[in-house]
């Protein structure tokens, strides 16, 4: 017999909306305190075709005597549309759920920011949960209270700040996950380290083949001390005016990168990782970041299976093209994440042209 | 040469999301501060094909210098929909507009729900002004932050609470209105008396006629109290959790008019206002409005130019069935609004099932 070790508790204050995350393995059985956290007695489950068959019936089961139902999706980005949040508010209507229901979404970032904006909008906001089932929406989505969906002409362009009653991370759910997936996630753990955190960066490089065999310990540990770093930015500042913008070190390029690749090759966190390198050779040649830790930096990138660079097929005027036009962009200007010194980065727009063209130069064969 | 008066300045306070509404006659010209009420240079109009050729102009002729663009949809509740908004995010998208542009909503309700929705999901939310072109929409939807579009199973059941940077009510708009429109609107001014203003309710009976002839003081005074009087509602409940529920005065059984009859013959407030004289039947059988004050109610509301009773054609089983999805319910339980007296309302769930039901039997010929 087996006993569940109990659960890190991780309280995100966010004065009446405050929640917690729970983070462990064993959570999704019917110990979940998941009921307890509805406001009323209905549920609807938003998953998708691929986490259904593993992961759907515990947590229908951890719901019984509710009125709970669920919809299943197609996996993937390509259904990340206000078509799919139609689909659901149609389900959620046809079911004749009340203000008081609530929307639980099973599965990554593409299921959580869907289910959490369909939860948004849905009679003016109704609650929301999320069971993130992978490394990355465990540390990114748990925490921040974004939701949306794609629109063709941008990522994430529709969509609202809403906050979840309460997150169960679950992470023996990580163990069906697959190897690029995992060091996708990893790469926005190591981002954390980089921008406020050196001494977590420093247990990344002790605990990062722990983490990438999926030791418990370790990833309990990884995903708990992400979501602190993360919620203790987000708490200071919600709705994203300052310094919340750290949080997207890595991904002014990493954006850049996904957009030229059609969202298809490359997974967001690749994307983050080549970005992250890319803004450590930007720093260093702002003198913000000594070549020793710039090395560091490279060198955990590459340990957790992630690219140093772009694709090569890209040009410096393409991403040029394509930073200024992601929603980080403020008044022509191009703001950029970057670090200084490992532990701390700022949001800056005083970069000059040369030097990041200098930086793009040198991964793109200076065409 | 004439003068333009000095508008009325009424303030909403909601802490650092309070707004100004302006009121009065001469407000969409040059004089208007509208630009000042942008955070950044770029705005785009919402308006339909009806006000578009009549107000469109002096708008932008507000905010030249400023990168202000169009669009014009069709005119009509049949076009409330989240295609519309789909319209509304590719057209800012083409624009390329980003998270400092404004959403400036020119219409009735319809275009300032589909507008404030569209603004509120845009990039997680941009700004949002409205400019008001109906009675109805000056007093109801200025205050309260209530944005949202229809879904073919229910009206108004996607949405976001979304507060506007600011408010212009002309009152010169309202003389293109016609008087089924005006009388609407009426609907909505009464029920502030109503509920919570008696003497505001002994105002408009002696200044009924002078309101229906758009006397441009009577309407700025009927607007700026109406409007008032909703914020002070708002304020103490942003989120509707308790006292906001009072402004459905009349709903609940209006709301039961207008599924029942297509939302097709019917105009909002006209179903407003036969609600109300149902209301105030069933709260004097509760005894708690008197023969005569529902005397009073009675003859304000038909000399409004509203019904004082639902279609012959429907039945009590049909008012039951369609009342209890109303969006109100809450738990089984058939909750209304009734007033005590005039210048008080309460919710309530302590009607017993057979007086409501008398009350129903009362208007719909026992059947």
């Amino acid at each position: 017999m087996t006993t569940t070790p109990d659960p890190r508790h991780l309280q995100v204050d966010l004065g009446e909306r405050s929640y917690t995350i729970l983070i462990g393995p064993g959570q999704l059985g019917t110990r979940t305190p998941l009921a307890d956290w509805l406001p009323g007695r209905q549920a609807l489950v938003v998953t998708n075709d691929t986490i259904a068959p593993l992961y759907l019936q515990p947590v229908l089961d951890a719901l019984s005597g509710l009125q709970v139902e669920a919809i299943t999706l197609p996996d993937g980005e390509a259904h990340k549309t206000v078509a799919s949040c139609e689909r659901v508010w149609t389900r959620l209507l046809e079911l004749r759920f009340d203000r008081s229901c609530t929307v639980i979404a099973l599965g990554g970032g593409v299921i959580g920011d869907l289910a959490g904006f369909a939860a948004a909008a849905y009679q003016r906001g109704v609650a929301f949960v999320q069971i993130p089932t992978t490394l990355l929406a465990q540390v990114d989505s748990s925490v921040g209270g974004k939701t949306g969906v794609n629109h063709p002409l941008g990522k994430n362009m529709i969509g609202a700040f809403h906050q979840p009653r309460g997150v169960i991370a679950d992470t023996d759910v990580l163990a069906s996950l697959p190897a690029r997936e995992m060091s996708a996630g990893v790469a926005e753990v190591i981002k954390y380290g980089l921008i406020r955190d050196a001494d977590f960066f420093a247990w990344l490089e002790d605990n990062i083949d722990a983490l990438l065999a999926r030791e418990p310990e370790a990833l309990a540990y990884a995903i708990e001390r992400s979501c602190a770093n993360k919620a203790d930015v987000v708490a200071a500042d919600e709705r994203e005016q300052g310094v919340r913008a750290t949080l997207n070190l890595g991904h002014t390029f990493g954006h850049a990168i996904e957009t030229a690749t059609g969202y298809s090759t490359w997974l967001h966190g690749e994307a983050v990782g080549a970005g992250m390198a890319m803004a450590a050779h930007l720093a260093e040649a702002m003198d913000w970041l000594s070549a020793t830790d710039r090395a560091r930096v490279e060198a955990l990138i590459q340990r957790a299976g992630l690219p140093l660079a772009p694709p090569r097929s890209m040009t410096s005027e393409q991403f040029l093209q394509l930073m200024a036009v992601d929603k980080k962009a403020q008044g022509g200007h191009i703001r950029l994440v970057l670090q200084q010194g490992i532990g701390h980065a700022v949001v800056t727009d005083a970069v000059p042209d040369d030097r990041l063209r200098a930086t793009l130069n040198h991964y793109t064969d200076g065409n």
